[in-house]
């Protein structure tokens, strides 16, 4: 067994960060070493600063970390960064340029010309891109939580039969705003038909993860992608109606069966994050639910039912997944696993 | 001014019953004067047998009724029934049999040939259809809740630039299911992304309502509308996402002004539920939303919101109405207004 | 008729000035002239800075008005205070030394000693302390939200019978802490049993409202209070269980018949935002409940339900009321309608 | 290791049965290996009749097996109820009459003389009964669920210092009302401030379990207790506000260390579903909270949090409890775990 690889977690306070911390817990690529949070937090230890909102314990691991400011000098080789995005884009590129690999759930880099944008099911070869980063390290990203899940259910549709059109309409968890985030005034018993910059992510995010590499550059899938996005009364767990255009002719069956056959390196590997399947077909008639089947796989499935005929594409149904795992920490968890085990990560 | 004309409520305990019984406190045109309901409660007075659930107090005029049963002789030309399917077709029928007007909110005899399925806004001269009704008295329906917030928004847009293709998300509220429906241990913190047989209502009676009148039945729209159904954790207040291709080009401003000018039969009459529009666009960008849109014109409006270009079709929006009193018990006060107001009503 | 008062509300764009601005919309008393929020909202109309949260429309005799800072001079005879308790003590204080009579329900100067804590149905005779105030001007206050109901309930009984000891456990809506206020995470599914402060406000302001006035002070009522107060995902409607041991016997009978009998000044003086009885009893087993009977009496009135003996103390119940109208801004309009009624209000 | 003892669940469908089948998956002393359910499930596999409504997925071992009708032979020693009140009564006797030992999650039998109300970390003395019951098999019951969370806080406190009143307030979850249950019409952001029987269950059934057995009867502890219970949004997790008074004074430091160091016969003996210490003290002043502490220590421990003094009784304090786990099924299997580990199974 190799020696676990030392890690630090960026904006360890925030939400994302604590996910970080709780799903890094005994890990058995990485090891938990250096904890980065704002200038108020720094100097003392992570226990003291958290308002720690997971429902599992503090990791012991983790508590006794003296926190340190975000332009502190690291000697972690993989920075995980839960950073928000009002600071993330300068640091991340900071940490880059002084030869870290960084692996980021924020948005400011993502659709960068050559920023890998992955999902390891998906485009693991994209992460070439980082052979054409100016900076001694590299920046990773992975997507926007409703990006992926929408992601994942087409890639082995767009594989298999090519994607003209897309419709999504998602109803998404309380969680996805991090802390403070939604107001209980604003959401109890209500609906709010708007989430600011989520609809453009979606369009825009989708389609470079199932583009084409060609050198120093990905081009983006051609198909349209329509989204309309919405905040629900629910804890955790994205859930999305699909509608959705084929470019050949196939039949449902066909479908179910590239979907439910779906399998990409993460699987291949066995990742130690990845889930068994990456799509989860379920067949009873008024399931996926959030509260119910988020956690199934360790929040790192999609889930996907009532496949079925549209009357105005082709196909629709409904999509499901844990937007603060695997539509956030799990997925750069599982980026980071997938980068290592390519042999990406450069020896220090 | 003009006598009042006696009505009946069959179903009257239930959640649709109630809110026929709420709206028609002080109706000028209607007067309440019998109570139709289950065996169980017939006999006894409706204050000792209703479990009362509206937010406003039990009307004093209803409160005394002696409670009959469902195979009751009533002397009410008009009957609004708000009973359950499992009943309302064989008892709306034999009641129009014996002459009576039966504005109904059940799905059961919505789809039948000469069953004028109504809003009046949109199309009032389908009530024609009961001519050809058998009985010496009438069925009238009004749609689905989810259907009317639709069709209401569609009317406009399909009347002035033609409707080809339409793909709807709807977001429903709780009570829509009636009581005791949705168990809290389905729904609190969740989504349930099925509502049975309403998908189906939604791409059926939406053709209907805006097809054409020819002789003795109803040529629907040829449009195809494409349906998706979640109930979520709201209390008042059906959300729907739509998106529409029209038969010929048209700028958003043009859009915006065929729903913002849009008026019907009700308006123009003047009838006394008629909201003073039947389409309101709000501009906030995270608006409508149902705990504080769903009174607007006393529940009577449909609330279009974020009105915008489509990348797949050509525009989306979202739509929000009270779906127990402009999606069900008001909607059927509003027919029988203008079926009264059009003098369509025997004289007995 | 008298010609309507000119009044500011300080605070205007917070939760409770946005209520005041709500509840002074049409009021025959007072006219709303000024408005008042911090120096970021300065300058600009009051429709264009406010995020207006009611479920009614933005009153248009408001939209228009000027908002001014914190430090303008006012021209108002009566101001309304919904400021923040970090800034209301010192605010409060100079606009009373510029002689205006400040009506707040900040609880900064409640438990001052010349300062009048009243529910004008108990204790309007405390309002004589403002003689006693250094100030050209007043400060005159409401209580806390859950001390409001908790008073309003043992007022008959401690005069009837006298209050030896009191047990109260509060579940009090999440609009009682304001915009944003309590974070959907924290609340949505959950119950926080803590509010900061809210016991020890509870347990001193009952005493103050119930207590005697004797000169340029009052003394406090002598018995035993004991809150413990929680969070629960209700909107509005803070929902009290209440235990109290009385000084000297008495049956249930004669317990109910001093709290539905109960009536004070608002009652006899007809003041506009009077409820007809301060104490609603209502008979069915479950309830009051926020969700149906919060808005009882235009949420001015507090209902008592479950009145039974208590194998502890004496007698325990189950009361409620609307936390931001009679526990807020409703109750601060019915103290400045009381006042001016008495003939307090300096001429100005 | 000994063979497993053969069990079955009576009433295997609802809400407590599934949760018995969960609880008992991979049990260490207890083989699942027949399941009973209404005639209308019998004869059919469990898999395809039970509405399974956990977290977890079905067991295997349950999934296949057929379900028996109620009055079925069994050949399990011992029998889980979790049947519901309207036939429990009758069904549970008949089978101890049979020779079985029923180890009953329902009301009926509770205050029965001779019928063991037994809480192991308290009074497994109280087991002794089952010599003075006719039947050769035996009935063995738990506590309701908020019974369980307040016996178990008093009774270190009753034994160290003496208890002479309590008071307390519950707000329970919904899946204490099984499935339907509540209507989500009745408790989406409300609070109902009734449960049928249950302030009655909650003032009788702690004073027989902290009792005294003497011959073939327990004398209830002779302290006084007044219960207020009402139904709060939460999932699951009942929280309790307590106050008591003690029969000697005691510093808070003794009351918090006879809490703290509460252990009985479950931790001596390392009892398979256990908890660690059956009280946990909570430190930070909004704790415990139901959606995030309730499954601590596998839902098997009671978390007591804010204990102080009161000023009315002598201390006051928060307890919350998993009311499905620890408050009924695995309650339930703890007793049977501690009635076997004495050695009161009949051998076979």
């Amino acid at each position: 067994m190799k020696e676990p690889i030392d890690v630090a977690v960026l904006g360890a306070t925030g939400t994302v960060g604590q996910k970080f911390v709780r799903l890094l817990e005994g890990h058995p690529m990485f090891r938990l070493s250096e904890l980065v949070a704002s200038e108020r937090s720094a100097g003392r230890v992570y226990a003291d600063v958290v308002a720690w909102k997971q429902e599992t314990s503090l990791p012991a691991e983790a508590a006794g970390v003296v926190v340190q400011p975000l332009h502190a000098e690291l000697s972690s080789s993989i920075l995980f960064s839960g950073l928000d995005s009002s600071v993330a884009g300068e640091a991340e590129q900071r940490y880059a340029d002084l030869g870290h690999t960084v692996i980021s759930n924020a948005s400011n880099h993502r659709m960068g010309d050559q920023v890998p944008l992955v999902i390891p099911e998906i485009n693991p070869d994209h992460f070439d891109l980082v052979h054409h980063q100016p900076s001694p390290g590299a920046i990773i990203t992975n997507s926007n939580c409703s990006s992926m899940f929408l992601a994942m259910a087409l890639a082995p549709i767009h594989r298999t039969f090519g994607v003209e059109k897309v419709q999504v309409t998602t109803m998404q968890a309380i969680s996805g705003a991090g802390y403070p985030g939604v107001a209980s005034l604003d959401i109890l018993g209500n609906v709010i038909p708007f989430i600011r910059n989520e609809e453009e992510k979606l369009e825009e995010e989708v389609a470079k993860i199932l583009g084409t590499l060609s050198g120093d550059r990905v081009f983006p899938a051609s198909f349209a992608v329509s989204a309309q996005c919405n905040r629900v009364p629910v804890y955790d767990g994205h859930t999305e109606t699909v509608s959705v255009e084929l470019t050949r002719n196939a039949a449902l069956e066909e479908v179910r069966e590239a979907l439910s056959g779906f399998r990409g390196l993460p699987q291949e590997r066995g990742l130690p994050s990845a889930p068994t399947a990456p799509l989860i077909l379920v067949d009873e008639p008024d399931r996926p639910q959030p509260a119910r089947d988020v956690w199934r796989s360790n929040g790192m499935a999609t889930l996907i039912g009532r496949l079925r005929p549209c009357p105005v594409l082709d196909y629709k149904m409904v999509i499901l997944g844990h937007n603060t795992v695997r539509g956030a920490a799990g997925a750069a968890i599982l980026n980071a696993e997938a980068f290592v085990s390519l042999g990406y990560l450069p020896r220090q």
